[in-house]
Parts: C-alpha cells; structure tokens; sequence
C-alpha cells in the first residue's frame, strides 16, 4: 500500500482546502478515520471518542488536573489541615473547593440549571466546600488525602461522561444571562480549568511555608 | 444569493463529513468566509485573523489576561512592593514574572532556542523576574504599576504578531525533547495561560493580606 497516495486520495475527499495532518485532527471523525494527535498527556488536542473541541478541552483539564495531583501528592492529615493563619484556607478545603467548583458547573452547564439553583443534598454536600471561610475551616479537617482526591475523581468521572455525551457545538453555545455577558460553555469550562490553577498557586504558596516551619523544626 | 443554498455548496466542496455552523468555525478559513463566533471576551473559539486552534487559544489567553489586569487594577507602588513575610514575592515581581515567562516562551517556541539558551540582553532583562526570589526583591521595586502592564502588553503584542502568522499545524507540534515528554506547542502555550492564573491565586492572597492590613491600621 502507498501511504502518500492514501493520504493524497484522503486529502483530496476532504475537498479543496488543503489540510496538514494537525488540521485534519480537529475535523469530526469519520467512522473509520484514526486520531492523528498522539493521545499523550503533555499534547493538548483532540481524544478519541469526544468531539474535537471536548476532546481539546478534556486534554487540557485532565493536564491541569495532573499539576494538582503532583502537588498535594504524599500530604498528611495534618498538613492538608494547617492553616497558615486563622483566616487561611487549608489545602485539604482548597481541594474540596475545586471539586465542589467542578459539581457546581456540571449542574449549571450539564442539567441547565440556574447557577445558585442547588438542591438541599448538593447545598448539604458542597456548599462549605464552595464558599470557604468559617465552616469550611470548622467542617474540613481531620481527613486523609484520599478523601479529597476521591472527590475530585468522583466529580471528574462526572464531567468527563457527561462531555463523552455532547459535541462541539454545545461547547460553543453562548448563555446570555451569565453575569460576565455573553459566554459560552467552554469559557465556563476553561474556567473550571484555569481555576484549578489559581488554587494550586496558594496550595504551593502554603506547602512553601510548611515545609519552611518543618526546616525550622 | 440563496444562502442556505451557499452554505450547502461549502459543505459539499468540504467533502463527505457534514459540519454543523459550529464546527466550521473550527475549519480553516477560506478567503471570504466570516466568522460564524461572536469575539466576545468571555466566549472561548476561534478569532478572525488567527488559525482556528490558535484564535481559540488566542481567546483563551486574552480572557485570562483580563483577569489579571482586573486583579492589579489601582495597586500603588507600595502596595505592588508590599512583601507579606522577608522570603515572599511581592504582586509586581510576580507580573513582571509573567512578561519574562511569556519572553522565554516566544524565544523558545517562535525562534526555536533551547529553553535556557537565552542572550545576554534577555537575561539581562528578563533573569530577575523569571527567578524571582532574593534578587527580585531586591530590583524589582519603586516602580508604578505602569510599568508592570507596559512589559506585559508589550511581551503579549509580540506573542499575538507571532500567532497571527502561524498555523494549527505548527501549534500542533511536538517537541520530543522537552523535559515533561512529548509536549506540542499548544501545551506550552497553554501553561503560559494557565501559569498566570497560578499566579493570579497568589496575588489574591496577598491582596486580601493587604486589605487586612489596612483594616487594623
């Protein structure tokens, strides 16, 4: 078989634009085609078996997802509890908070739900979590690692199904009524992303100080 | 003009796959053809003048960008000098570590050098920032806040001008010798984006110390 001459007949169906191999990765797959973008974590782009943009998407999440992971790796109880000052957050509620974040844009953006609309078995399972501060402090302590991590998985599982399930219009889809003007939901789901980097910086920013008070020791 | 007879036409010259309007946004532009996004800020997707994939992650830089600014937004030189403990970063060396971040990324990526392999000018200029720690502490002070936002919109019009004449293919690319493992060019870019953010969780932090701060007094 002539590769070249596979791949010129390919290009030749696609129609008159030209298409490199990357740009053809982000056409809707046919039945048959294979993903030309390797599927390895550092390379943002197309999945199989989501649409190219979702597929785009989920690389980037599951991406910003392993920085976390790599940075609260091998934290105790007691480390995911401190609090640098009484007003601080923990890492252990900072987690908590991205999965609550997380569960929070599924019922938004997944089940058309007004943002705020959140049954009593959400509010009871997340709100803390969401909101930080006093009761998250009070509430979100004493647990070990897994406990957080298995809520993030919980949640990512979730979202992941859930964008198996729609296509790349859908993420194009602009709600009006959001409070930031027009936006659409992969704004709101780069969101959730970047998000989970915000957070990282002060999860960083308090392992520094821990490890500088552990030094001290 | 019978514009749905138009459309159809496009679609059948694009070959056998049907688009639906929103994934054509995502085809390469053919020389007429308008956008079909809306450039809002807040909607995530291609941008007229880009390459689909890099208008998308153009997109996605200028929203988190935005976020930034809008967290910086009437800080005093004080305040941007403002060190909560002696070994911390204060909020305008962690901008003008974004503008270097953002430096040696476009040197590496738009002008093919090894990461590290930087002129005496650049590092000059931009070693501080990267490195952040004591020497920033101690240079990179008494400056107005301009100052911060002219190095970051000067190291983002260059990034832009560069983007603008490259292709989806080139953001495609991957780079086998990068110390993560095979990593296209979009990863990299998008840890541009998403590294502001991680940062962004930082100068929160701070602020809220600095408006605390200025509560007691």
């Amino acid at each position: 078989m002539n590769t070249k001459r596979e791949v010129g007949r390919r290009s030749f169906l696609k129609g008159v634009v030209t298409f490199t191999m990357a740009e053809a990765a982000f056409l809707p797959r046919a039945g048959a085609a294979r993903s030309v973008v390797e599927e390895e974590p550092n390379i943002i782009g197309p999945r199989q078996g989501f649409s190219p943009q979702i597929g785009t998407l989920v690389s980037m999440l599951n991406w910003m997802r392993g920085v976390i992971l790599a940075s609260v790796q091998g934290l105790t109880t007691a480390e995911l509890d401190h609090l640098v000052e009484p007003q601080a957050n923990s890492i252990g509620a900072l987690l908590l908070h991205l999965a609550a974040t997380e569960r929070y844009y599924q019922i938004h953006t997944f089940e058309g739900r007004a943002w705020g609309d959140w049954d009593e078995e959400t509010s009871r399972r997340w709100g803390a979590a969401s909101a930080l501060g006093e009761e998250a402090r009070r509430g979100l302590k004493g647990k070990h690692l897994s406990t957080y991590l298995d809520a993030l998985s919980e949640m990512r599982a979730h979202t992941i199904e859930e964008l198996r399930n729609r296509d790349d219009a859908w993420l194009m889809q602009v709600d009006r009524t959001w409070e930031w003007g027009p936006t659409n939901n992969y704004c709101k789901w780069f969101h959730v992303c970047e998000h989970e980097s915000n957070h990282n910086g002060q999860i960083k920013w308090i392992k520094r100080r821990l490890l500088a008070a552990a030094k001290r020791r």
